[in-house]
């Protein structure tokens, strides 16, 4: 399982129903961008989403065939989820467990099964850097979502805590984030319009070396599985078309993570 | 199905879990409560609850063999869901599969199914008197609940609902509240310190007879399978005592409705 | 102060700051706007808004000499304070009294009064119709805020609240709504894109004759000292142009409602 | 200013207001303590507190003659604010001037004054070490409320800056916690039921010494204007009735801040 040197099919996950009772975010709607993904993490009401949105995000991934992911955030709509909050383990997985409950309840009602977790921002972060917070998270997973894939950064913590207790795991590439020297995101507020055709490069690189050129100029080996990218990224829409047209045309079959993966 | 008289055995129902954060309500503590009744609502984080307290409540119900319910109420925290919210039917039911989905990751994580589902305060009213809203609360019952008990008042329209679309239902004997001769509570704020010795002969006549008596004095039919009391209830340990001891002595057995009623 | 035929001047009066956190509504800009508007009706922090935005709007405000409001609403982000929620006038006014000190705060900070308060979609037509509601809410002025104006629908009980009471008040003139024969306004969610033309010809007729034509192609009187729009109408910038326009060539002054009418 | 050995009168302040809609904390309801102290602060509605409860409580506290204070906390109803949020500076102050607007309304309701602010819980502490924070938040207290005193812990980064920009300050002796030998409190969620007549001897030794007896047993100087306790403190009753007696047998005054220090 270690370098995925050129892929025969990928995954491209992204963010989806980020939006909150009647406001938006970002430039590109998520009915326009679920045909062109395979997996969906959806807003679970603590940094973004509602029930409604939610109940209609959930059907469209569903319509779609899209992988439906909850995607559960720090109780912080104000902050949409990019601030940490200094909780114990044990309330972070329990602020975890509820939004993926109520995610995996739409999900039951529209005829899917819950296919992966992906913690958004700020938590996502903690959790790679905080073994603890991994392991109790993991040790929920491994209880009541045994068979469910935990999105994470290769070489994190999370990773560490699933591979080590076998829950199914996926790594991902980042598609609109900068790679440091050390193979982790430089992370940043604002990146800007990014050049579609430069993304889609370094896409397919990716896919078919196993690597990335980092800020400095280095390559550096980034194992994964699955490809993401952000919704609320200026011109996500054309990032993501790019990005599919460059992987047909190398062969990469784009599918989720539940069809190219055994669990 | 019709008049249960004299019943061989019967459900003590009561909501649990309706503290929020560090603070509580009411003179009695959940974990006492909890030994002597046979289903818990508990609450699901709109208008009380919060993740840390479900994960806590479940655990409790599951060791002491109740039967776990989920128990949604209108997203007003500061009001505890006893103020209507003029949300469509849509948007309610929508508000209740997040919750519904959210206590049952609880369950799920700690080895129980769940059980039913009653709805809080202004939410069960709204409910029992839209037609409308019944019926698309049902719908998704039906979808994504079919095996779990809907708990509701006599001739509501929830009742009819879940009657006419085939959904296990639950109808409830409210101990701590008074009757109108219409068969309907007479609902209030203030119950204040109810006398345990009166509530018990009520609930055993009830039980017996199949009867109450209504403010007004007259006696009235009263179907039932699960009877009701509340938790924030001055003085609810020593009513759910005497209530138990005096249908112990009529050989009334008390058991949650998933053991004497079949879905 | 009957009929205000052939204004010499009038105020324009629009919501702003009504996103929150991340998100966004409407296709208009608060900062284009504020160059066109009089007075502003700023949400503080319950059916949108949040702290940095009161404080960013406010000093936008203050900036462009833009008089000051308060802009409270019923407790329901998700809701956008369109949803009535059944809470007693006690509670509705302590919501309001809480939102208008917040903001006054702010204010207070970059050295402007509080000219104005205006409560925000169902809060302003529940008002509009509880007479007790209204003179709660008034009650609460005298004491808090005598000097500052509030703004109401002309035949409001917050009108005669307000006229009994002797608090200062603001009629207003809705450009971008409907009128129905009883001089009331045709609440819709979607009033689509409508024509600045139109609404420039609208507001002049109603500004230099006191009248309306209302849906059904009556003419009825509109007494107002303030013209109404909101920034989330599609076109809310063309709107405004055009009116500013169209009132400056009947030689219609446009001043905050602190400077054309004495509280 | 310095060492403020045997003082002639003194304040006691206590958190009040700090329950939420229906739910309570702590064995001591409000109204018993206001009798009791000089300065209250009172919870603004991010931590604790909604805007029914601010109303009662700053009426009540007009009513005892007792100096009425804000107390904003983190935005965290379910942490009770005791937990830290990576907001920034900037996004803290202007979470502080909307709480502290909204109290302040209530004082302007019943005809009081704003005496003080105090940030509560961790974000207390948080200002107590981040200079930069305590900065900002004076820069908008020297410009919103000159003359508000704020409530800080000797030694702390508020109080430095609040000397450097001359805004008026009070500091804290915390009669229910323990001191470290470098004269900060050891701090602890749980402080179990202390013994009111240690507490009163060691608040006596405090006001006519000038000193504490730390958790090491050395005797450190604490410089202070104010006594703090915590009506969540199990005994809180009891303990400022015993603490009031001691005082009085040494002819030490209680008064509010307002009166005893010249801002």
């Amino acid at each position: 399982m270690e370098k995925p040197v050129h892929l025969d099919a990928v995954d491209i996950n992204c963010d989806m129903g980020e939006a909150f009772g009647c406001w938006r975010i970002g430039d590109t709607d998520d009915a326009s961008l679920m045909g062109l993904i395979s997996s969906a993490n959806i807003a679970a009401g603590f940094h973004a989403g509602d029930p409604n949105l939610m109940d209609r995000t959930v059907r469209l991934a569903v319509e779609h065939g899209v992988g439906v992911g909850a995607h559960p955030g720090y109780n912080d709509l104000q902050g949409f989820g990019r601030r940490r909050i200094d909780a114990t383990p044990l309330e972070l997985v329990n602020d975890i467990a509820y939004q993926v409950g109520a995610l995996r309840e739409f999900a039951r009602r529209h005829g899917a099964t819950l296919q992966h977790v992906k913690p958004h921002g700020a938590l996502y972060m903690e959790m790679a850097i905080d073994p603890e917070f991994a392991r109790q998270f993991i040790a929920y997973m491994r209880v009541a979502a045994p068979s469910v894939f935990v999105f994470c950064m290769a070489g994190s913590a999370t990773e560490r805590a699933a591979r080590e207790a076998g829950q199914p795991m996926i790594r991902e590439f980042y598609a609109d984030r900068d790679y440091a020297d050390n193979g982790s995101i430089v992370f940043t507020r604002d990146v800007g319009r990014p050049d579609p055709a430069v993304i889609a490069r370094k896409v397919v690189r990716a896919c078919t070396q196993g690597t990335v050129t980092t800020v400095s100029g280095r390559e550096v080996a980034v194992p994964f599985e699955s490809i993401c990218f952000h919704s609320d990224t200026l011109g996500a829409f054309d990032i993501v078309r790019h990005m599919r047209e460059a992987l047909k045309a190398e062969g990469i079959r784009i599918a989720p993570v539940s069809e190219i993966v055994k669990a």
